[in-house]
């Protein structure tokens, strides 16, 4: 755990200079507008520890697979989303001396992520033992309105000494990923220019190999001294996959200097691949037209809309308030939800790690989050993602043995195909196609969409249902079915039999589809005739098999302590808790060989408490507190996705300090640095956890099906932690926009807009009026 | 299976050209001398399908390793045995134009392994559309007696037309291993020379990278035409790790152009660095003193003496005679029991795969061969290897998480550092600690030789004896201690609990322990004092912890089949045989998913029945057959370990027909090919399990421990399989070799040298007399 970040409600500051901790920085400090993303690097030449990186979503390598031991099955290669070129750098030499803050002496160092208002500031002094002594400041932004730009202010104002200056903004696409398999550069250069127009700039188009995307990079800037532009005989330089142009400039103390870059990036998703390289000049050029304080001041105005709709106030806690804000701007500089080709990567554009690729935890963590903060149609897209990768599920399955239009997603995917190479994950982590499953029934039941499941929910939900009355047996001495060779979430214990979650999810799915084949059969009968005809679906005899397997599934319980059990052999582990263990032997990931790890009662996260999340209204109080205070005990959260949904169980049980010290965990997680790999990248996806920690924990938001298919119901029962004096979060719910402010003695319900609103508070039917609001008193 | 290999008690001979075999027929036409050793690459260039392999024993590199994710307490390399520089090559160019096969039209393509003299032949015809035609006779040997020496002749008879010959005879240090991990070269030169003396030759001496072997290999050769010699203006060629002469000679119809190159191999292994080029030169030039025909003789004079020791005769089935002798061939090919730094690679020389590198094999299958047909020494150095390696078998274990002086041997090691990283296996195969333990108790009873016990035994033991108490741990639901997270050797199920071999070898283990503890202290108070104090051993607390695993050890039964079980939940999966699997799955691990291979009830290898093998007396004939033919039926046997120990099991309950076939199936695995494998080398370790199925299987030799500590007796229960009339193997048997000769009616002992001795026969005592023989009715 780190605590080197200074709280703040709206910025995350990093105050003095802390070149050991430079990559965890780099990784909080990132900036993106849901298509294009980067690292916090300097603009300028850094020797000391960095890991670069700039991503433009969607743009991925297929990656030739590295595996120790190949096994039947693994894919060729895994996709990556690519470290693309650099469009930020500026060397900047004086007098034959290169600025570089690994060589420099470093001073009053300052980096402040502005998330209110979108960009980000870094400020220092810098001198060498010559006598020049400069105080530097740069902001940057990728902006929220115009996807394809970007634009970095560099300033300097001498402070002491003078010298000349030379300025080399450039573009650099030779660039590698640290974790490319084997070393390879994945891009090609197709061609480099000098942009002809003033100001002066030029672009490179690189192509990606084997995939031949094609990725416009284009730079314009602009130099002035002391508020004058200079530099028009600025001497352009192109080499190899490299353009870019040095300015010379003279600067005496009391001098200031400043640079301005504007940056398009345009890639073949959304041009012509001849056009990318125009494309991204004139984004570039209309940057440099509207100037950096424009760009600054759309910016902030993007965002004030942003947070008009998702933020949270928490009132009391400047921790807790600079958590949650973090997590949500996060979230929406990863996805905004309006580009269905385009998903949320586990480290979004903060890191190479997960290769920026799609996990399950889109669909299990990020959806809520969209759908209560974003209009409808950014979850329904999170939807569609899936429904277009179908036809490749049902391939990953075939390959695998399953027959008959069996559909098994992927555990890692950009284009629907598997990429991950690990058996135990590969083949095994196959509860990630119940939480497809589940996200058709969230987004439905949330939005109201029932027509999503005839026009493409059921085909999914087939595909998936016909997985898993393949993929469990009958077993004899149980005279049940089973499910063998399987890793729940909980990544600390693999290849086991039973696991209770993946069996409770394979029930759930087979049942949903039953209800959702007799929906559509009723509601929308001849688009149920041509599904049955295209996908060559049996109904008497498929579902007969579906039924059985509902009715006659094992879930492994243990009845001494009345708790559903991880799965087989659980108990006979020996029975330690998290309490016993030595703290500097966490987090055990980065301590314990696997082998121990595996063989402890220790699990990353709790797949059972993951379960009766998801399936919460089917289990009373009690059995969920019974089984919390087993697992949590057991839990070392050393997975990202696993505080939140213990603090929102914590929260159900009324637990609130537990609940909160859980929110603090997830919340700050990467600010923190609580699991000791930020340097990696931010958990982006878990950061939607945060938001569901407040809102379905605090907040006790659920929606209740008890109206099937004609939608469910908006409950809340919100509690408060003690160290807040009040919270309040907005959410988007059908037609209506609620605002809900909790504080110690109310809570206060705003129908911001919409109609009149039934829903239940504290489990009494309530109805906010229309334009109104509703004030209760706050349970205790 | 492929049958393209003919018949023959002495010879494997390939007929007619298989281009597309070529790599089978390498690994299969492999020679070696136990020190260096080679695939049966061309000597000319062949731009087909070839794996090029030339291997030196112990010269390995640390390649690094290649892992999809990693985990914690992986190694940071694998050791493998490299392809070292190739001292066959000889290219041939007739006017301009290369001899390749792959070109050439090829006619009376023969290759033969003359087993009984030890060397490779191959000839062949062939012919351009020029007229050319051309006999070729390829010689080649690496010599048993001269230890880095091996020798080619090849001999072109031009049976039509005429042309200019350049032979260019080289060395070829550039080399690469296939299977590389990163593609990387190994070797580095250090000096390339030409050799002034005459005959014409030269050297390289040749480094590993990182590893710093030098191996220096040099040449000699001679060019005769009709006898004459040729060529004394041989151009010297050389260029970065290469070396060569050309020599031209004209040649008509009629002529025979011969040539004779002559190579040493000589590494720092066995020299000063200094001095292993000239060492190389010195083995050239002495081989070529000795000329061709006399190192033949010689050969045939080493291999006459191997044979006598070791040969397995059988009557009336010349597939099987082929297949022992082919076995009986290889594994002295591959190690010769003299050289304690070596070992026994599962491919030998005749592969990549593995590395070269150590496994359990050795002390589980090749052990028991090495006892019976070399001097004890042999046996011994295989010991040694392991006790060198006890320090770093206790580090390794440390870096796992155990302590106080646990040992756990590596799966793969070269050094006695772990290599392998595969969790499953690597963390969790940890059988292999007691293959180790058993090996001692074997060589120790076999021998008599009970005084390594205190020399080195104990040692080893004691660590082994530590790693199971704390590898266990006690289960409160079963009341027993439990062992979790264990791959069995069959690998076909990865990470199970309660693996009943393992428990029951670890249980085993701990006992042996116990007795040579208390053996070591009485016989040799002092080595046990001494022993004591140098690895900190107290007595009291450590032996009341293992007694306490012995008596409370889970070993899972089931009751109402009576058999021991695989592991926990075998029975829970669905049970089918053998026998209703579609052959063209066959073998699994080329046409299942991996996940589908774990998840069903089918085994490479029973790990039931490799226990009940190793501790056989203490089960009854019914118990072994229950166990027998409820696993016989579950297994694939894609393990070349497989085949052998059912082999002897179906012996030991009198299934003849069925111990036939799985002989069958052991004995010609890589001569017929029946896993489709044999093009990445053969399987070396296994085939001492061929032999294994012979002399303990039919021939039913044992020695019984029933004299603990004072040795143990010989028994024999020769039965014949119905497809031989007869068949004989030759034991050492500590001061004793004996011959035994099984036929229809009778088996007769020849006491060949030793005293009397009295063994058992059928379960009755018997004393064959000094110098005599013993005849008795063969038991049906």
């Amino acid at each position: 755990m780190k605590s080197y970040l200074k709280l703040d409600p709206w910025k995350i500051i990093e105050e003095g200079f802390h070149p050991e901790l430079n990559r965890v920085s780099e990784s909080i400090f990132s900036i993106g507008n849901g298509r294009i993303g980067q690292r916090a690097n300097f603009e300028e030449r850094y020797t000391g520890q960095t890991l670069q990186g700039n991503y433009v979503g969607g743009i991925y390598y297929p990656d030739r697979t590295r595996v120790g031991w190949w096994k039947n099955g693994y894919p060729e290669y895994f996709a990556k989303v690519l470290n693309a070129p650099n469009w930020i750098g500026i060397d900047i030499d004086i007098d034959g001396v290169q600025l570089d803050l690994a060589e420099w002496k470093v001073e009053k160092f300052r980096r402040v992520l502005h998330m209110r208002e979108g960009y980000l500031e870094r400020s220092f002094t810098v001198s060498k033992e010559t006598g020049l002594k400069l105080n530097v400041n740069v902001q940057r932004i990728i902006s929220l309105k115009r996807h394809e730009t970007g634009a970095v202010r560099y300033s300097v104002l001498v402070e002491k000494g003078s010298g000349r200056f030379t300025f080399a903004p450039y573009i650099d696409a030779d660039v590698l990923n640290e974790d490319a398999n084997y070393g390879e550069k994945f891009w090609r250069e197709v061609v480099r220019k000098k942009d002809e127009s003033h100001p002066a700039g030029g672009y490179i188009v690189a192509a990606t190999k084997k995939t031949d995307f094609h990725v416009g990079t284009a730079y314009v800037f602009q130099v002035s001294k002391n508020g004058v532009p200079v530099g028009e005989q600025a001497a352009f330089i192109e080499r190899e996959q490299y353009v870019g142009h040095r300015v010379a400039v003279k600067a005496d103390a009391g001098d200031r200097l400043e640079l301005c870059k504007y940056a398009g990036i345009a890639s073949s998703l959304n041009h012509e691949k001849k056009d990318v390289g125009p494309a991204a000049a004139a984004a570039a050029e209309a940057a440099a037209a509207a100037g950096f304080p424009g760009l600054l001041e759309e910016q902030a105005e993007s965002w004030r809309e942003r947070w008009r709709q998702a933020d949270i106030v928490i009132e009391g806690d400047e921790a807790a308030q600079q958590g949650i804000r973090f997590n949500i701007f996060q979230l929406y500089q990863t996805y905004t939800g309006d580009d269905e080709r385009l998903n949320i990567g586990p480290k979004g554009f903060t890191g190479e790690k997960y290769g920026g690729s799609t996990y399950w935890d889109t669909e299990a963590y990020c959806l809520p989050f969209y759908l209560a903060t974003a209009p409808a149609e950014a979850g329904r897209k999170l939807l569609l993602y899936r429904y277009r990768h179908l036809p490749k599920a049902i391939e990953n399955a075939a390959r695998l043995g399953f027959t008959g239009g069996a559909a098994l997603y992927p555990m890692v995917t950009m284009n629907g195909e598997e990429c991950h190479n690990e058996w135990e994950i590969t083949f095994e982590e196959i509860h990630r196609n119940g939480a497809i499953a589940f996200a058709i029934y969230y987004y439905c039941l949330y939005t109201g969409d029932y027509r999503y499941l005839a026009d493409y929910g059921l085909e999914v939900l087939i595909g998936i249902s016909r997985f898993w009355v393949q993929r469990v047996h009958w077993s004899e001495p149980r005279g049940r079915y089973v499910m063998h060779g399987v890793t729940g979430p909980n990544e600390y214990e693999n290849n086991v039999n039973n696991n209770w979650y993946t069996n409770t999810l394979a029930v759930w799915c087979l049942k949903y589809s039953r209800e959702v084949l007799s929906y559509v059969k009723k509601e929308a009968p001849e688009d149920f005739h041509k599904i049955r005809t295209r996908i060559g679906f049996d109904e008497t005899v498929e579902t007969k098999k579906w039924q059985h397997v509902i009715d006659n599934m094992y879930l492994p319980f243990d009845e001494e302590r009345r708790i559903f059990l991880q799965q087989d052999g659980y108990l006979e582990k020996e029975q330690k808790t998290v309490a016993e263990l030595d703290p500097s032997e966490r987090p055990l990931n980065q301590h314990w060989s696997w082998d121990r790890i595996l063989r402890s009662v220790f699990i990353k996260q709790a797949d059972v408490l993951q379960g009766i999340f998801l399936f919460e209204s089917q289990y009373d109080t009690d059995t969920i507190r019974r089984n919390f205070d087993f697992y949590e005990a057991r839990t070392v959260h050393e997975s990202s996705l696993s505080p939140c949904i213990h603090s929102i169980l914590a929260s159900r049980i009324g637990d609130i300090p537990r609940a909160y010290e859980l929110y603090l965990r997830t919340s700050r997680l990467d600010l923190d640095d609580y699991n000791n790999e930020a340097a990696e990248g931010c958990h982006i996806t878990s950061m939607a956890g945060t938001w569901m920690s407040v809102v379905m924990g605090f907040g006790g938001m659920r929606v209740r099906d008890d109206m099937q298919f004609r939608g469910g119901t908006l409950h809340l029962n919100p509690i408060l932690p003690a160290a807040w004096t009040s919270f309040s979060f907005r959410i988007r719910f059908r037609n209506n926009t609620i605002r809900v402010t909790v504080d110690t003695e109310s809570v206060m319900l705003e129908n911001e807009s919409g109609p009149v609103l039934p829903l239940m508070v504290y489990g009494k039917k309530e109805s906010l009026p229309e334009n109104g609001h509703l004030e209760l008193s706050r349970e205790h």
